[in-house]
């Protein structure tokens, strides 16, 4: 029987969540370690001088489920080592309730989860849908991850594979399927707010504009506007190929 | 006269940071949004759903400089919107205390903070020491810091340059210079250890063991075992690219 922990960013309690262990529940013994509070934005944010604690809850029949007071990051690090106590088969992340596209990847706590698990060479998902209410209708995105998981326990050598899946908000126009895409080069105009406190102090709101002036057709936004599930194959490898040769070449070393 | 912020992980207390002004201030006018608390380990992560407060503080003749509440990526976007009011022609993250290399850039703030500059096409430097003493000898990195930045601030078209910089501890050897670099597949093997509180409760610290099993000697570990400064050019495009044309056929879509 195959293993599949579950993770995510919004919390233990969040309905993406229990939405995904629904989707998923039969293809294998699912297992659950997700923080015990909301961690969007958390990055890959791991929790380094402050002890984690394990919290045993009741979820769904028939799934160990542990809520964590560290970052998703820290849900799949403590996961494997304490309560799996080996690899699992497949780790999913999600759902998560908003997008994580674009630039948004490198600030989720969702994809995080998803990314260390692949550190470790365990096939992983990052699940998200377009859409950010608490009781979003998350059905064809059930399906997409039910999909998709089933792919990547079939497929041979999937050690390296990690998927960053994202969903339109549910609509009168139903979705058309999935398209594998690259990265959108869009990101936020930020525009922090400055508002004064009662004390008459300084303070900000961080707020902002996604923007997007990527032209090409094969970026996840792209696949989102025309109605498409985008995902991208993501990697852990941050060095960037054509610089390093540029750099190599100008810099003589 | 050219302007650079400066900020980093560690708190804007930290010696490396004052090191690092230091060691920039020949260069052009500095600006200073620091953490005004240690942020080791925070990753991408911003903060979302709390406001943000900056506080003006003594760090430098000649150097304006304001402790963030934030995240190092915070610091970075707060810093471009409301301190500067404009985009610097550098930002220069560090000195970290202690060793970004290989997968540590993703779990690091310092780093994080230059990649967020990078979103922002403002060319960047995260530079760090293998060396985790409050007092450690920074002298070594911080030639290194001078040079590159004085090269990032020359160079035509530099605004996609994000380079993460690794320094070897301070020792009897010289350093002998940099190396263009990749990113070691080396990480962690992960093994918390389990306690229990006064009131018998259990809790886990985690605890690793960094590990190279990577064996191509063009990588930052590689250029740091052998005494050069590590510099691997980053990027924020996550795309799987050779992953996402092999899913493309398999999945015929």
């Amino acid at each position: 029987m195959k293993t599949i922990l579950l993770t995510n960013d919004d919390s233990i309690y969040a309905k993406g969540l229990k939405s995904l262990a629904e989707s998923l529940k039969g293809l294998g013994k699912l297992y659950v370690v997700a923080p015990n509070k909301p961690q969007s934005g958390m990055g890959h944010a791991i929790t380094i001088g402050i002890p984690l604690r394990l919290e045993k809850i009741q979820f769904m029949d028939n799934v160990e489920a542990f809520a964590c007071s560290g970052t998703p990051a820290d849900c799949v690090k403590l996961g494997v080592d304490k309560v799996l106590k080996m690899k699992p088969d497949l780790c999913v992340s999600g759902i998560n309730h908003g997008p994580n596209h674009a630039i948004n990847v490198l600030y989720s706590g969702t994809m995080s989860a998803a990314i260390e698990a692949s550190i470790e060479r365990i096939p992983s998902i990052g699940i998200s849908l377009l859409d950010y209410d608490l009781d979003a209708d998350f059905s064809e995105a059930q399906t997409i991850a039910f999909e998709l998981a089933q792919k990547l326990l079939k497929q041979k050598n999937n050690q390296n594979i990690c998927l960053n899946v994202n969903v339109p908000k549910k609509s009168k126009i139903p979705l058309k399927g999935f398209k594998i895409c690259r990265q959108a080069n869009a990101k936020y105009d930020e525009d922090f707010l400055l508002r004064k406190d009662p004390a008459g102090h300084e303070y900000f709101w961080m707020s902002g504009v996604f923007k997007n002036q990527d032209i090409r057709k094969d970026t996840d936004v792209y696949a989102l506007e025309h109605h498409y599930a985008s995902i991208v194959p993501v990697s852990f490898d941050l060095t960037n190929e054509p610089l390093k040769k540029k750099l190599t070449t100008l810099w003589k070393s």
